[in-house]
Parts: C-alpha cells; structure tokens; sequence
C-alpha cells in the first residue's frame, strides 16, 4: 500500500498559509504575490486551486525526523522554511531566465514586472527565516534550532554558488562533466541534503546518522537533476510545464547535450557544436539535435548517470541501518523522483 | 575630541574579508563581484581602494554593545552581518531602481548583468546568515544568538514591505504623507533599530534597554531617510554620488516632493502634480520643479520632520540612562548623519 503523503502534505500547507497570511493591508499585495506563486491566488488575488509543486523538500524533512523516531509534527516549522526557500529561488530563478511560465501559469516577475518579481523573492526568503524560528514555540532548545538554521544556511551559500555557476556556464563554450556536476550539487543537491539531514537533527538523529541522511538527499538530488535535464529535453510538455525541448532552444548546459559535445570533441566532430554556436536556435533546429543527441548516446548516458546517483542514494539510506515505515517511505519518494526517466 | 572609530571599523573590515575570501576557484568571480561591490576591488577584480560606504549600522550595532557594558570586539560578527544584509539589499535596490551608479562606481549588475546581480545580492544575503552564525565562535550561547538573529530576521521581513511600498508608490499618482512614513519605516528604519538592538542584546542589556535602543534606532532611521530624500534634490552631486536632482527626474515619491503635491491639492492648485503627470520629466524640467518646491516650503517641512524624528531618536536614547563614552558617540553618530542638512 502506498505512503499516505497528506497528513504532512496538508500540516506544511496550513503551516506556509498562516506565514503568508496578510497581516496588514498597506503591504497586501506583497503577501498576495508570495501567495500567487505558491498556487492559492490567482493573478487578480482570487482564491484558485492552481498546481503547487511537489513539496517534495518538506516531505523528505518531515520523513527523516519521523524515520530517526522524532515527531514529525513538530518539524513542520523547519519543513515550511525550507519549501519557502525553494520557492525564493524559484522566483529569482524565473527572472534570471527570463522564464514566463512555471507551473503552467504566467511567473511573478511577468506579471508584476522585474522590481517586484524581485523583492517578492527576497521577501519570501524573510519569511522563511521567521519561519525557522517557529521551531521554539515547538518546545526546540535554542542549540538543536541554531544546529538546523546552520545547516539551511549553509545549503543557502551553496545554492548561490550553484546558480552563478549555471549563470556562467550559459557564457562558456564547453564545461566538463565535473564543472556540471559542481554546479548541480549547488543548485539542487544542497537543499535536498539539507532538508533530510534538517528532519534527522529535529528527530534526535546522532551526527552520523544525519550525515548519512545528508549523503542520501545529496546523491538523490544530483540523480533529480539529471532527471530533471533528460525531461527538459525528452520530456512531456504536458507534464512539465515547460515548453517542447526548451532547454535545447535555450541552449542550456543539461547534461545530454554537454554529453554529446564532449562525445562530438573526442571524435573530432562538431556538428552539436556548430549548431550551438549559432546566435539562436529554432524549433527548425530541433530535429536536428535530437538526431545529434541520439547518435552521441546522450540520453542513454544521463539515464545511467541518474540511476548511479540513485543508486548511492540508497546506500546511504541503508548505512543509516533504521528500520521504519517513513524511512520506507523515503525509499518510495526517491523511486518516484528517477522512474520518471527509467 | 572626536570619538575614534577606526578600531570599530577595522574590526568589521577584518571580519567581512574574511567572510568573501575566495574559497573555492570555480567560483571566485561570485565573491569578486561582492567584494567589487564592497569596494576592495575593481571591475577587473584587481585591489583597489573605493568608496566604500559609511559602514554606519555596524558602527551602531558596535556602540550599542560597548555603551551598555558589553565586549564591542564580541559583536564583531553580528556587525558584519548586517553589513552584509544592507549591501544585499543595495545590490537588489540597484536592479529595482535601474541605478547604473553606487558610490561613483558602477553597479554589479550594470557590469555583470541582471541574473548575476540578482545572485550576487542573494550570496550576500546568504553569507550574512553565516555571519551571525559565527557569534556561536565568540562565545555567546544559542539563546542569545536566536535573539539577535530574530531581531535581524525581523527587520528583514521589514526592509522587503519598505522596498514593496516604494516600488508600488511609483505608480501611484498621490500617497499620503502617513504612507510614506510607513514606506521609509520598512525601507531604512527598520535595520537602522534592529543595527542597535542587536548590539544591545549582545551587550547583554535588559528587554528595556534594548526597546529604548531599538526606538533610537528606529527614529534615526527616519531621520536619515528624510535627510536622504532632501539631499537627492538639493545634495551636492559629488557628495551624493548621484546626479544633480536624479530624485527629482525619477519623481520619486521623496518627502519634499510629496508635501508639495499635498500643498498644491489643499490650495486646489496642480502645477507640481501636472509636471509629474508627464510620460517623463526632462533637465529642462528641473528648475520649474525646484521652484515649485520652493513655493510650497517643501524644504523646510521636510528639514522640520528630519528634525522631529532624530530629536525623538535623542529621546529614547536619553531613557536608556546609560552613561558611556560609547553612549555619546552614539548621539554624536546621530548628529553626524542629520547635520548634513541643519
């Protein structure tokens, strides 16, 4: 029988809407933008039922605190501070680029413009400060809450080298494997580890275990970027909310075609290559690539690539030697995260 | 004599170099472009010694603690902190308002671009969260930490309603002189009181000391801001590192301009408000607009309300009944930054 997910699911939710509750009317709308990117507004500040995200960070915290024997429910604070993290870099992300759609619905910054888009982001990530320091009103001592705001922090700093490396690597010409793999750890693994090893210190985890948890949403999130990469490309619109191959028009450094470029070099062959130097792609161009990425065997590689990742993950959880039905459930969470792709 | 303030800020100096240092060299530019925006180095990320800003709320948060009865070299970490948090918030600020210039320098994001400035001013958010964490290293204990670190987090949620109100006053036609104070509480008070505050707090003052410092904090900030708004009008362009009445071009909703506009309306008048009804105002534009301001004393109103606010700010600072060198510079500091314009 599969994890029941809504008992969580629906404490993070009431959690993150008391947070984003508007307090004051002068500053409403700053809430009502925070409250339309997170799925409960619509663009005229209307309640709607619009696509949420997965909430898979808060799941994976609050799965670790349960799996160690902690109660989850006191982990919500820690939980919603680490969805509304997620969700400032959402934000920031979409304006850095340029994307007019998340969720399949116009983005902050395309509906509010860039200064707000902005600031809705910083204030978002405010929140989700205050947001850590609820976890006192849960009977936390002063030194677990600061062990849990170290670990976010830290993701935080890591999260920002991410980004810049993904920034710069959009200049690059060619980057290699490693280069990728830094970046990714950056941009996705540190928040996933952070929000496992956030749930085991809350539960009372030992040091080790948490970083055996950290281990295992580390691996789990370069697996889910990777995954993340091959959708971008092979992936349905439909179910991905992004365009047909958009990241093949935007030219991104995903690991299929950074794959392929290495395969193409090492052949003396460029014909990937050529087509990305090109001022900008087409759709006309699209063909072309696959049949470009195909022959590279980019897609075959990157499936391989997460499933090794996956598969480390799960080492790790198992060096955790804890029995538990939320310690199964983490092991169903990080199977649904790759098949997607398997 | 005057109080000697190089200790103070030589520590925080250290402090911040060592908080940017590059790490790690795959992502050496991210900390060069917080350190360029510092003022340690230039466009090329060669040392070079720039205009580096007042650095004013560490020196507050400093006094703080040394007036009532704390080690300042202590709060170190907590100066530099919020430092940091004030350059994350001008970096943003810069983006937002389209500034191509700080400090006669230009902008992060004018040299580097609007997603790198964007990532930039969060990785310097991010490292004034590690900041904080560093008082752990200073020997405080986590109680007092979480405190200063929710007085911050406070002010944060704060600065980002401050920075909504501003953006969102640019498209309003009129606001009243009450919603601009609220604006200028969340843009520039709010951190100013957290800055004495948290210096009070580690200084280990009592809750109310610490209320009579953060009002301090919180009328200086209106004081400054006020000051601010009449020195973007009539400043001295080299001082100011602005160009001559760029408030004024912008029609920014800055006091003077604000009394004015409620001045014409009681008096059925509108030739201010006609100018600023424009698609844009023009250098041509600006004597007609100062004499407009002149007819409605819009200077002296605002330089009676910088007036009321710092002689408030003197007020609570005299209901603390400390006495301490370190308690004058504090009221010296406070004159300083309004005397500009008396």
């Amino acid at each position: 029988m599969a994890y029941d997910y809504t008992p969580y699911l629906d404490e993070v939710e009431r959690e993150l809407r008391d947070l984003l509750a508007v307090r004051e009317e002068a500053v409403a709308p700053l809430y009502q933008m925070m409250q339309y990117h997170l799925g409960w507004l619509d663009a005229r500040f209307r309640p709607v039922e619009a696509p949420r995200g997965k909430r898979l960070r808060p799941l994976l915290c609050l799965l670790a605190c349960e799996a160690v024997g902690g109660d989850w429910r006191q982990a919500v604070p820690a939980a919603s501070a680490i969805e509304l993290l997620h969700n400032f870099s959402l934000l920031h992300d979409d304006i850095e680029d340029r994307s007019e759609t998340r969720r399949h619905r116009p983005t902050v910054w395309s509906l509010w413009g860039v200064p707000q888009g902005i600031n809705t982001g910083d204030a978002m990530w405010a929140v989700s400060r205050l947001a850590m320091l609820r976890l006192a009103e849960r009977g936390y001592d002063a030194e677990t809450i600061l062990r849990a705001i170290r670990r976010l922090d830290e993701a935080c700093v890591e999260l920002c080298t991410g980004q810049y490396l993904d920034l710069a690597f959009e200049q690059a010409e060619m980057i290699s494997l490693e280069e990728y793999e830094r970046m990714i750890a950056g941009k996705t693994a540190a928040l996933l580890s952070a929000s496992v090893a956030i749930g085991a210190i809350l539960g009372g985890a030992t040091d080790a275990v948490v970083e055996a948890y950290a281990g295992f949403g580390h691996e789990l999130g370069l697996a889910f970027q990777i995954v993340d990469d091959i959708l971008g490309i092979w992936g349905d619109p439909t179910v991905t909310g992004k365009s047909t191959a958009s990241d093949i028009l935007e030219r991104k450094k995903a690991l299929p075609a950074l794959y392929a470029l290495h395969w193409e070099r090492k052949r003396g062959r460029n014909d990937l290559a050529a087509l990305y130097a090109k001022p900008s792609l087409s759709v006309e161009d699209i063909p072309q690539v696959l049949l470009l990425l195909e022959r590279a065997g980019a897609e075959e590689y990157a499936r391989s690539q997460a499933r090794n990742h996956h598969q480390r993950s799960l080492q790790y959880l198992q060096a955790t030697q804890i029995h538990h039905p939320a310690q199964d459930a983490l092991r169903d969470l990080s199977y649904s995260l790759v098949e997607r792709v398997f």
